[in-house]
């Protein structure tokens, strides 16, 4: 069975050429794959005669409406149910796809994903996670922003969700899950996070239950899976961003402040590349929704076709892992 | 006036052998400072004759006791109050001293200090504030865990401690405050957030506000002062800690892998030192906690001696900065 993605050609900086850019590197590399791609014609079928690859392996399902980034989730669903980001979520509720893909208003997506797919049977509500790099390998951190406010139950949905997901990827039984707090102790942080721990020690689950992590910590790689609510975990999603890109600026600046410097750059070209490509933010490109019948992944909507290609690689990868059967399974068990 | 100092000279690692290397290494380039050095004399009289200048610029206040790292803040309050940390901050509260500082048990240090020093008029809850390097200079942080939960009025007096803060070391009039929240828009974030918006909005304070801030734009140093609460705060302040040790360690793995890269580590050795300057967190060691009668300074426990010296450091720059007037006069307007 080939992987069968619909995607939102419309979304983000620079589409629909980024998109189909990306999915003709996609296919180069994989074939057992074919798109639904949904955009505007004008626009894509000028682009696509230059991709042969990806004319062969894709339908193009035409619409002249987008859903811009400064539309308000609920201007989106009002107005929207012709766009581009709508369509690609209605095949994916038609199930004429496995997932769908975006790197338009996050907003929108997700209150559009929660309007025509439906959520698993006891999830309360999805969250939105990512993939981490660390010390040790990769993370998945959840959820990120999709619900600023969440009890109990909902972070024990999210540990079941995001052990689910590093499964699906990595295939490790019995993931380590830890939930981010102010300190490590059992008696750190809100009344929530203490019941919410409370609950997870006495539970027999699919993962391994860890305690409590600090934020510098989550770097460690010493657990699979960060469990926060999506307020905390959207702040430390961006201050990472922002601090390596701090970081990266300063090194840069000194490297190319003064004759001799440049020259040592030079020098170390191969190195710097090589760093550059361990810390390039485009490999880890993509959110992934979960917790609906099929997942929806977000692409950042600034990134450019190799990001792009990346978050198409994470929508093949969940779907071959079989995300959907471990979810279920995690919440039946 | 000489500023004057309550040190608490037992906690933190290495103790009390830093701190007084610390005090050292200030006396050395600032003499119009006294310090109160609380802890046990059969370990700080031996390293004290080493130290010339400190013993003539010092007072010893023996006491055997000390709270340890892992004592629960209310086992430190029930069994410490003869301990170097409790003793310091008595001095303090009863005014012998401008400022406190620990690099012990932080728990202990704020529940210790919410006890012994009144709350400015106007101030429910102290927060922890702290100086980040952004790539204008210096934002104040705050809160950075003090309080785990926080309603409107929290925040909006954290605007004004942290405003005071800002003012009292930089003299810059109108410092820019910004709300922590995860987009940027009025509309997002929780309802607490949207009314201390709304409540900021009409007000006219002392302090410019500039809305709300997303956690990747914390660096840019657009804003003088952004405010959250202590849960996210702590999530920011680690999550970036991590992240800047994960890119660091991985920088000089690199160069340090094969001959070649450590022969180009050997002749770029002076523009690493100078980043590793730039980037060395004991410059920014230091949390403030701020709203009480007399401010107290919460040194790292894990820092060296340079680092406890940038903690004295700053102590004394907020006193000279007359803080405590400032505060009183934000929450007066």
């Amino acid at each position: 069975m080939k992987v069968s993605i619909a995607v939102d050609a419309m979304g983000g900086d620079d589409s629909p050429l980024k998109v189909l850019k990306g999915i003709d590197l996609f296919l180069q590399k994989e074939k057992n794959v074919k798109f639904f791609i949904f955009g505007n014609q004008d626009l894509i079928n000028p682009i696509i005669k230059n991709f042969p690859l990806v004319s062969t392996s894709s339908t193009i399902i035409h619409t002249y409406d987008r859903i811009s980034d400064n539309l308000s989730p609920l201007e989106a669903v009002k107005n929207g149910k012709n766009s581009s980001m709508w369509l690609a979520l209605s095949a994916l509720s038609e199930k004429q796809a496995d997932v769908a893909l975006s790197a338009g208003n996050t907003g929108a997506l997700l209150v559009m994903s929660r309007l025509l797919l439906k959520t698993i049977a006891g999830v309360d509500k999805p969250a939105l996670a990512s993939l981490w790099p660390t010390f040790k390998g990769l993370t998945v951190v959840l959820d990120l922003g999709a619900n600023i406010e969440c009890g109990v139950k909902n972070l024990v949905d999210f540990c079941k969700l995001g052990s689910a997901l590093f499964f699906s990827i990595f295939k490790k039984n019995n993931p380590k899950v830890a939930l981010l707090n102010v300190g490590s102790e059992e008696s750190k942080g809100s009344e929530i996070l203490k019941k919410t721990l409370n609950e997870l020690k006495e539970k027999k689950n699919f993962f391994e239950f860890s305690g409590f992590i600090e934020g510098n910590n989550i770097k460690d790689g010493n657990v699979d899976v960060v469990v926060t609510d999506g307020f905390s975990g959207n702040i430390a999603l961006k201050t990472a961003e922002g601090t390596a890109k701090y970081i990266t600026s300063l090194v840069k600046d000194r490297f190319l402040k003064t004759f001799y410097s440049k020259l040592i750059y030079l020098l170390s070209f191969k190195i710097f590349k090589s760093l550059k490509n361990d810390l390039d933010p485009r490999k880890y490109n993509g959110g992934i929704f979960l917790g609906l019948t099929s997942p929806v992944v977000k692409s950042h909507g600034g990134t450019d076709y190799i990001g792009f290609y990346y978050s198409i690689k994470l929508c093949y990868d969940i779907i071959n892992g079989n995300l959907q059967t471990q979810l279920e399974k995690n919440f039946k068990g």
